[in-house]
């Protein structure tokens, strides 16, 4: 029962459900010395807010950001940064069909078998408001990496059969579509199917992808703790994620070894590889090249066809769900995935700090 | 640098390097009480014990497992279990052509960068052979999970572009195969294709799939040690591992609610789902159906076709490689699959045990 | 960077500064079910709460309790329970004087060493207002505890030179006197005494000590998880205290085996000890019989009385601290110590819960 | 069932018991690049062996160490380090007496009630030979911390009623007595007296004092794992101690603050203190001054008394104990204290290398 802390030594606690007061995020592990403020974490926050256009969620939520601990004269302490949002608008639904039956591709029925009962307003702790303070958190890890030289560029890969064409790619476009493609001509596409979709009263698949650049070599931590299994972790543990790629990803099962494999070359006195099939990571440790992931979101499960499902009593009956939904994830679920990828990084790369006598001797002299 | 630890209740740590003089585990948290012997083990070390057929490397190694501690009259006392494997036939080859080179797809150059020399004997701790703890803790795992009625089906779903047609699914076909397959026809054209692969000196990718029957519900920690984030850990922490899938996977991307979603329904006064899209986990819980894993394996990075890369002194080279190695990694690896599945859902089920207050008074009534 | 938190199924993570917004915990693991609201937390923090007599500080707090998550019908979910007690009386004292040097005894120096600056406002993180949130998670772990009938005494066992008599011990006492003594005479001599060392602008040194009754057998988990060893931390990470004592403590050091070894008896067909030298408490397991710990107080390092110390630019200089102080800790810090033993014996207590197989067969028949 | 690992980056697992095949453990976590062989962790176990003179059990082990893996060309590589020591003498005892009944102040019963049956030979986990792990994994840290210019003197402080005098404190003396004490007059009265207590056929308790030498500033991490916590956590899951104090340990409790407030000043332009009552940490974290730690240890329970006592069928009975025992703890526990506060700082050392954003540009530049 206690899943909501992720990291070893940068550690991020979330809490809170969707229609309780708020919901947060407690930072414990951030280094000292680095210069923050709400608006560093606002900004991240509006990336994944409801109510954006015309495929979110019309509800209405702000979400302001509030630091509530771990900073003085506008730096941090090194001690817990405590992170609140308020929930706002959370009184207009009305939930009294799903307080009563288990909603299908919901988290209803195995909270329940879980816990003995749940918190069924909109969803409780299993609710994408849970994201919020993945993000607040995200946002100060990705603060603190870009001052090492790391970034980040997140995007809506593909909705349904639509994907970007890489040939088309735009970073500058992914901000300027509401469905953050850095394919204008995809996003004007998937826009049009997309508008079919709700009109279908049902909903669509996605996929996001992350690119991290800047990597310093050496980070992630032999056997269990390496980096792609730890942002394997990390990303799937984001609701409706149901797999999670590396590099070449699922492609590497066709592949032969002679062209899998990314050729070390030297490049104006620097290592590079030729390609980066391995998506910046062998055997768990970067490599210094980009990394590249990618995760694939299910269709949002709540959908306004009729479904057949069971109540809580175990009787079979039919649900037609109310309420304004998305009717896909990728787009407001990018920033989630850009910052779960970051915590997890962070976390590494203190990690790695101290894996030779010499750096260690360096410190301490 | 202290990644070789998994696990929270039930915590496994592995230890041991290719060429050093053992590799082990020590598992920590195995309830007292389960009968247990050398023998439980063994048999699932044959399973990626090498030398087994044409597919698998010559070295010699008949990997017998010893049990150092934690069983007392044959049964398991509560106390650290502390598994050892003798290292044999690590004299033979001759690493003077990769202690000078990083190879291509191996962790050579990162290792290097990491801890600022390596153990290149057989490529050290990121040798196949480390798994050969994973294979001995999760023997035990598994052996507790069957007294609990959970089971696991594992084999290799695929080998370059042939994959196993469900529809001549035949689970004792698994072991009759050398290649695991639980598809005879496509075991016997895999084979064919393999050994061109093998006579173009070459490699190719693979898959595993895994699926796990008899699960109760509730079994996973929300929100960041969610089921499906802790499967996907322990299983993208396998070497050569790329992609890690649950239940439809990449393909729900493309899938609509309507299709996506799992109906639930009432069979003989029993809660079921008509279909399993989910992979049995719903918000990271199990629902009770059949957990459904899949990880792409990328294609064995050590080809004896010549391949450009660079020297430890970051200077250009030509390496082919010598030895004999498999062609592809799947057979051997779909026990290790099957095992960091096992350590995963019996340390959930132990986390589980506590999930209510009324659950805590049955305990210490 | 990352200490502030404890527990592995039943975790606390606290956070807050003295004089920053608020300070807060959120509680990860309790189990579902538990009937929980804001009164049940506020008895043990006005415990605590300074300005109640002539010996604690005049800070102005009522140290109101909010429960932010977690609960649903006044009963918790089993997810995160956040916890938050606003700042009030935050702006009214001057730091001029402690902003520019190191009070002797406080972590002003160490603060300043480990994260390069400190937040100097009341001590931030190193306040005793810290503590706030480990009362406020105790409150819930000994709610939990009383269900399954664990309970606890606790109190000012010594002020200085004055030690309660235990011939007078009366627990009804505990709550009747400012210092919380069980010694009515002891508790009026110790007063007394105090009012001495007030006007000497002076401070003294106590002791608490904390008896849990109705413990179960079979609490701790061997070898570095004992039962005693997390006490230890955890009382020991309470700020002040300089040594913890279990069962008859550092006089074992001077006893016979003949003496210390408690008899084991039969009283009714139960299994008893003779005496309870241990503490309740062998091979780092819970025996069943009471468990006795003792902390040792530093004497309140703020003093009015002038002192040398250093200013942050390494200059030597005379400080003497304004403000009110209480000139003792023990009193306010017993419900701390309480509360701290009480997080621990829980997060013991689920750990327990599947310590044989046949306890995981009861579970998940 | 999981508390054989310490330390969160150096990472110390022990396993085994006093009659299985061997004890070992595996440290993870250790920097790479270390010069390391069996000698250096071979003296630190010889200290702690048994067969050392009249005062020690007669057992006959010569604990001989083997470093199975974590080493390549006698330096560390940052892998685990598996550390094995057999079990040569295990076949000598009969445990009849003690199988089907509970020594009174030993960890049988609690076993019993813990994990349903017990390994009874020679105590099985809860033996002292469980400290072999500990210390082996010590010598590694001693010798790393050593080359960071951090040093230890441990020493046993106290036999019963004879307690060293500090005026003649000789270092070089600890060695040249069989009891391990600094003061030659003290550990002659104290031979005499221990002869005494054995022709009495009982024991007696004792004390160890460690002093920490060239500590850093700034080690430990605020609010839970303060460095005084985590020494007290790893001293207090000693076997057999039962109070654990830091600099003034319980004397503070009689203390005022104008007398146990340690003034800074400046020392050929260094900081310092005048005095060192708070024993090298102040907030939990060093403040560059001696760490001192005293551990109380109780008397051996073995002794050959007869002694009242329960049955496994809960039946009273009376009990005399075989074999040869110990008289004492403290002379061969001192390296295990050492071994176990060597961890505790070299673990906080390593956490504590990212405590400021400057730090980790350093590292990352």
């Amino acid at each position: 029962m206690s899943g909501s802390t992720i990291g070893r030594l940068f550690k991020v606690t979330t809490w809170g459900e969707s229609h309780g007061a708020a919901v947060g995020a407690v930072i414990d592990g951030c280094p000292a010395g680095l210069m923050l403020n709400e608006t560093d974490i606002q900004k991240f926050l509006d990336r994944r807010k409801p109510g954006q256009n015309e495929f979110t969620t019309m509800r209405n939520e702000d979400d302001k950001i509030q630091i509530m601990s771990g900073i003085f004269d506008g730096i941090t302490t090194g001690t817990p940064i405590s992170l609140i949002v308020y929930n706002k608008d959370h009184h207009s639904a009305d939930y009294s069909n799903i307080a009563n039956c288990y909603r299908p591709g919901h988290a209803d029925y195995t909270y329940d078998e879980k816990y003995g009962f749940r918190d069924y307003r909109g969803g409780g702790r299993s609710s994408g408001r849970e994201t919020i303070g993945r993000v607040a958190a995200g946002a100060v890890a990705i603060k603190l990496l870009d001052q090492l030289g790391i970034s980040f560029c997140t995007y809506t890969r593909s909705i349904g059969e639509y994907i970007i064409d890489y040939n088309n790619f735009d970073k500058d476009e992914i901000y300027k579509n509401a469905l953050y493609m850095p394919d204008k001509v995809c996003a004007e596409k998937s826009s049009a199917y997309l508008k079919d979709i709700i009109s279908d009263l049902d909903s669509i698949g996605s996929s996001v992808e992350c690119i991290v650049s800047g990597m310093p070599t050496g980070i992630g931590e032999p056997v269990f703790d390496k980096l792609d299994a730890l942002l394997a972790k990390a990303v799937m543990s984001i609701g409706a994620v149901k797999a999670v790629e590396i590099g070449d990803g699922i492609s590497v099962s066709q592949a032969c070894g002679s062209e899998n494999n990314d050729s070390f070359i030297i490049d104006n006195g620097e290592v590079k590889k030729e390609t980066n099939h391995s998506g910046g990571i062998l055997g768990g440790i970067s490599d210094g090249s980009d990394i590249i992931l990618r995760a694939s979101f299910k269709p949002t499960p709540s959908i306004y066809k009729e479904q057949k499902t069971i109540t809580n009593d175990k009787e079979e009956t039919v649900l037609s769900i109310k309420g304004r939904h998305d009717p896909i994830i990728a787009p407001r679920a990018a920033v989630v995935v850009e910052s779960m990828c970051a915590i997890t990084i962070l976390d590494l790369l203190l990690q790695n700090a101290t894996s030779t006598v010499d750096k260690l001797k360096n410190i301490y002299k």
